[in-house]
């Protein structure tokens, strides 16, 4: 959208979803040094790592909450993951969302209307730390994330692993708590900024 | 802009755009708590403050980099200011860009592109925390601010009031850098990292 005015986004109380549980989702690695190494060897086999991440807003006392998943008692992160070498980022997305959220019978899988891309990070070296931006002098950056604002319809059916939590946390809790959810999460209200969010109260 | 695809946005190197001066622009305020106080009183008399910015990019060593104006040698801000009641916001950004950066004869004044909205700041109370959404349970917040990306042409001819410096700052300094910049200029790198830029450099 160029120009006048914002973005309008829908958002409707967490009590409208409902929530099952399906079979647990382990994590690929159980350390950050596996999670690097598998990225490396990946990385000589299909270059760059794209992977995608999906914003879903819901509301609770009239402000908006972004739905995260916990493992353990500590980590969050957004549901997503990796692109296949070529896929679409979309189509991808939906994969992952469909893979980590969805029941398993196929009619309950939620119609995922991705929409608004809302940030690109880079990750420059096989390390933890990534950037809003590709740093200057790196031509070959291993890993590209982006991060997608999902429109949910009123009501859904999400089936959550059972070794993960699925938790609505509220902006205000994210803005400025880096030490908790790290950069890439925190800085999630900013980039919702610029929308409007047109807080529907269903009965 | 829902769906696939970043935004493209085009940048053009600093060498590309001239720079002279202008009679100064002095702040209207010489106090943090002068300012807040006019402030008050302002809303007594209009509600709630609006206020408009613009992201100006422009790119150097393949990197882009925001005009900042500076104020002594430290306080850096956006070019913009407050609208007049009921003034639209994109005539008003305009407005502002020219009494800040326009020259004094029209023929040279840039013709002013304002695109996306890139972020939206609120602040709740006469301080000068700001959020980047209205806190729950503020029902009449003091200040909305809104950062617009303008999109310059290849060749401009900028004047700089006497009194301030016009910078031209990397997105790398910018990124964790609330202590220089402040929460809001600390943050556009997030904001802009959902745009491709498409950096031209002319001849």
């Amino acid at each position: 959208m160029v120009g006048a005015g914002s973005a309008v986004v829908n958002t409707y109380p967490l009590s409208s979803y409902t929530f099952g549980t399906k079979e647990p989702k382990m994590e690929k690695d159980t350390s950050v040094a596996d999670r690097l190494a598998r990225m490396k060897v990946n990385y000589m086999k299909e270059g760059m790592r794209t992977s995608v991440e999906a914003i879903l807003l819901v509301q609770e006392h009239n402000h908006p909450h972004i739905l995260l998943l916990q493992i353990g008692n500590t980590f969050c992160k957004l549901p997503g993951g990796r692109l296949k070498p070529g896929e679409n980022e979309i189509e991808g997305l939906k994969r992952k969302l469909t893979s980590k959220l969805g029941a398993n019978s196929t009619a309950l899988v939620p119609d995922w209307q991705i929409g608004e891309c809302v940030a690109t990070w880079w990750r420059p070296n096989f390390e933890t730390i990534m950037y809003p931006y590709c740093p200057p002098h790196i031509t070959k950056p291993k890993e590209c994330k982006k991060l997608y604002l999902v429109h949910l319809s009123e009501r859904e059916y999400f089936a959550v692993p059972k070794n993960l939590k699925l938790l609505a946390v509220p902006l205000f809790e994210l803005y400025d708590n880096v030490q908790r959810y790290g950069p890439v999460i925190s800085t999630i209200p900013q980039q919702l900024s610029r929308f409007q969010f047109n807080m529907i109260t269903t009965a």
